[in-house]
């Protein structure tokens, strides 16, 4: 791959002085090589702007347990590169438990400082019938329709240190549920961060303010109003997301809830969509939730357009491993503050630009499907 | 491997009426199955142990760093097999870092709560000019001779998945070091720790008492007369340890330093194994530091001669992760006062009979070498 990239790169020179280099990027193998890791619910937007995105080539999705349990996420991920016709993207099952934490151990935490509002699959059923949660091995009937692809047989952490061997310092790693896999990676190999080009995370929280005056931004402003710090795929796996923390990826740009808050997910957007008639577009009007506030595509969009992004700072984060009552919250200090106990410069991502935003990601859903 | 053994077995049954059931087990397959995970350092005596006894067959050696570096486990296993001329069995490179705890973090705890005594290759050079800590990679020469042979390429914790999985219910995981390795397999297959036969290991500390009246003793009890719950293996990587006490193993068996108290290495049991002049005698002559605790191998005997054992309780088993004093500390209770956090039962060792267990030392130090 290394030759494969230098052959373009020559290729690219030898005719920048005659062709625009836009044009000839387009043919030239030189796409931006990306690893998805994800605990994909529903017809996630992120996946599908990064396997829609013209330059970029998707590795592999890796799953994990986070707001569904593993299973129930890689059959969302092959559901969704089904949709888009893209089954050539291995979809490579993950980490069913996070590390240390556990159901038994999230009760006693709630009864020493409060219920936590999501859980993933440990969420309480609703009063009034719900049926509860399910097993990890149980995979509910899914909206967007059932896989009949099967995900490949390696395990996910295993999948992702084959890769970036493979492809030194040339593959952006895109996380956006439990750090689970990528710190198993990390502790399988100890040169695995820093042979990743960068990491790309959607997780942690700041200091998030509400800024739509509707009801579900209202709705989610209750819940961070008085727990800043929290977001709930660090709060799954506090050790994994503070092992990520400290991985000496060259990059690392982090989406924390802070840019959300000025977003949601509208049935204007949505529809929109409906004139490109594909099976991505169709899908995404059942797929997405209006009212919800826009999270792992904010992450996506910021990678494949940095343009969006009107305000982010460099700012040394960790997270909080200790059983107290700010068992994973989000860490962070300007350098003159910082502890020097591991912990790392992130470029944080604190507001973006929805309208630009909007506007491209609309371009990317109704492209064509590539195949 | 199933087929083995339900043939052997079978083959085992027939013959019994006519012969010895003895003599038959030493030629037929039905041999016991052992992964060793250590952080080897010298020729430790418990890989000898195990791969001179006559029922077993040790699968492959996984290295974890602990009392050395990783690199450093690595080589002195790769030794050990060569001395036994064993280098049929893997030699398979683990862990080098614990899974969150660091150099750095170690040094604040010791800001806090006291220095700590051992600190694997994080222990400061002593006053007087010692070179100072290696790098993890720097593998220094070592005194039993440098090996010639090499590790295999595969990652240790996937080594353990994939033995367990092709000998499900069979295997024996034998572990001395520190428990990293273990975490990540557990981590990465949910299902390892119940697809193994058994766990035995050297590990943690419940309430040692010194029992002899030599100097060396003497001086471990000033140790442990402070910190009786704390143990160089669990301390190096507490949440791995805990991630294994979590571990629905369907048998533990605990090996911590309460029964190490009552032995130690003698110049007499060294000069006892002069007279087999095999290249393993050999070595133990240079190996074993005479005046320290026997640690490791009371893990071996146990497994190999479980009369050896004169006291062991059923008690719920746990380390401590919190940053607090306690960090990396056993905890443990019986039945009715265990906190059911996801604690289980385990056999714990406290004490043996030291006069039976070297004379089965002895007799399989002397054996033989099997190729």
């Amino acid at each position: 791959m290394a030759f494969r990239f230098v052959s373009a790169a020559c290729f690219v020179a030898l005719l920048s002085l005659a062709t625009p280099v836009a044009t000839v990027a387009k043919e030239a193998p030189t796409k931006r090589l990306v690893l998805i890791d994800d605990d994909i619910v529903g017809l996630n937007g992120a996946p599908a702007l990064l396997l829609q995105a013209p330059d970029v080539e998707v590795l592999g999705i890796t799953t994990t347990s986070g707001s569904v349990w593993r299973d129930t996420a890689t059959a969302y991920a092959l559901r969704t590169v089904e949709i888009l016709g893209r089954t050539d993207v291995p979809v490579v099952p993950g980490a069913t438990y996070p590390l240390l934490n556990t159901q038994e151990s999230t009760k006693r935490w709630e009864g020493l400082y409060g219920r936590l509002e999501f859980k993933g699959p440990w969420t309480e059923p609703a009063s009034g019938g719900s049926p509860g949660t399910p097993s990890p091995s149980v995979v509910p009937s899914l909206p967007i329709g059932d896989p009949v692809t099967k995900p490949s047989s390696e395990i996910a952490a295993a999948f992702l240190v084959r890769m970036v061997r493979a492809h030194p310092h040339q593959i952006t790693l895109f996380a956006t549920g439990p750090m689970t896999n990528i710190a198993l990676a990390q502790s399988l190999d100890p040169s695995f961060a820093a042979n990743v080009k960068e990491l790309v995370y959607m997780g942690g929280s700041l200091n998030p303010q509400q800024t739509l005056g509707t009801p579900a931004a209202a709705a989610f402003a209750r819940e961070f109003v008085n727990t800043p710090r929290r977001e709930f795929n660090i709060r799954w796996d506090p050790e994994a997301a503070r092992i990520m923390a400290h991985g000496a990826w060259p990059k690392v740009t982090m989406v924390p809830i802070d840019p959300s808050t000025g977003t949601q997910w509208t049935r204007g957007f949505l529809d929109s969509l409906r004139s490109a008639h594909t099976a991505l577009t169709d899908t995404l009007q059942t797929g997405l939730e209006p009212g919800f506030p826009i999270w792992d595509e904010i992450a996506a969009m910021v990678w494949l357009e940095p343009a969006i992004v009107t305000r982010a700072e460099t700012l040394y984060i960790d997270f909080d491993t200790n059983q107290t009552a700010g068992y994973g919250d989000t860490l962070s200090w300007h350098e003159a503050y910082r502890p020097h106990l591991g912990e790392r410069a992130q470029t944080v991502v604190l507001s973006i630009d929805r309208v630009k935003m909007e506007a491209t990601m609309r371009a990317l859903y109704k492209r064509p499907l590539k195949r």
